[in-house]
């Protein structure tokens, strides 16, 4: 029985891994078609996302159908809780990429990203990816090392944020205000997506060491 | 044991009435310190969301030792993983209350709300409001007639996010960028808030029929 469940288990670490890795590649285009204003990519990302929806309800199911078979207890009761957490995450996660999309398809065949921020998006994208790829990593490997690493490119992440935002706030800000809304909207998706990120990276090390740095349940 | 499990979830079906109850008077407090520049109500409001945290991470402790130690299975199984999302999607509502009231506290002394969309924005608060005082008690009462009445309110709401963005990307419109990006923000906020209470909705209504109406993960 104890040998079933750690297979299962395994498998649910693999799934979680794989579906963090679909959303490492919507991100990828998401990001592509948003610097780029290419729709017909964007349009690719946002038709995709159903993918991930389906692979999380099913990842789901299987969880629950380990606690009914299972009845599992302790940590291995936490881990299936988490799994179902981080699942909703790398879901949420992979809407976030489809909102990227789906603002450069709003604004094709303008650029979705004022010129004078292109940069700033740049580095924001780059640490989302990241992060997604270390929070893919994590899963797979359960290397805590990268744990820090999530959450030092997080904070950068966060600050890059802010600056959008005094960036609209200056006097010589010259974007129309739908541009401007544009902009604060694609800034937030990025910092929501690193989010996410560290919610997940935070549940497996709390899976691994038993120790909780703050709130459990946030997501 | 059988009637142990059914007053156990009994009781999570009341602290997630009694959370929604609070998440409705976070968001009172919240529209009322944004209507008015309120920042001291603000402020009250960002500190209380600290008691919706909490008391989201109780339940869902005592959620997870109803499963440790009863391993309900079937329905029952369904009953308690679908309180430990409905509570997450409760807390992020609590969340985005504090954000309406971060973005009132921002840009105090000012208003965060133009003047031009404080009618529209009055009219998606009201809608919230009784969104979240429709999930409260159909937590309590399990009413299922209040579900459409939820999906209505919400479909309302997605109407005026739009009319929105619209107004903001007018010719006429004349409020500078950030306050442009303030108005999206909030926007989005109020929008959110809708459909964490659709999906708490659509979740309950499961629980009673039995029947999906579509993705039992989103969140």
């Amino acid at each position: 029985m104890r040998k079933v469940f750690q297979a299962e288990l395994q498998e649910v670490r693999e799934e979680l891994a794989e579906i963090a890795q679909l959303v490492a590649e919507a991100l990828d285009k998401a990001v592509e078609s948003f610097e780029s204003a290419d729709v017909e990519l964007a349009q690719e990302v946002i038709a995709a996302d159903a993918r991930i929806d389906f692979k999380q309800t099913a990842l789901d199911e299987k969880a629950i159908e380990i606690l009914a078979l299972q009845g599992p207890v302790a940590s291995d009761l936490r881990t299936i809780v988490a799994s179902l957490r981080m699942s909703a995450s790398l879901e949420r996660m992979g809407d976030l990429a489809r909102h990227i999309a789906q603002l450069t398809r709003l604004r094709y065949p303008e650029n979705a990203a004022p010129e004078a921020l292109r940069r700033t998006f740049g580095k924001m994208a780059e640490l989302d990816q990241s992060i997604i790829r270390d929070v893919a990593e994590l899963l797979a490997t359960h290397d805590l090392t990268l744990v820090a690493k999530i959450q030092g490119s997080n904070a950068e992440l966060d600050e890059l944020h802010a600056s959008i935002f005094r960036a609209i706030a200056e006097p010589s800000w010259s974007a129309s205000p739908s541009s401007s809304v544009d902009a604060a909207l694609a800034s937030r998706y990025f910092e929501r997506f690193a989010d996410h990120g560290v919610s997940v990276a935070r549940k497996v090390s709390y899976l691994v060491t038993g120790e909780w740095d703050g709130d459990m349940t946030s997501s």
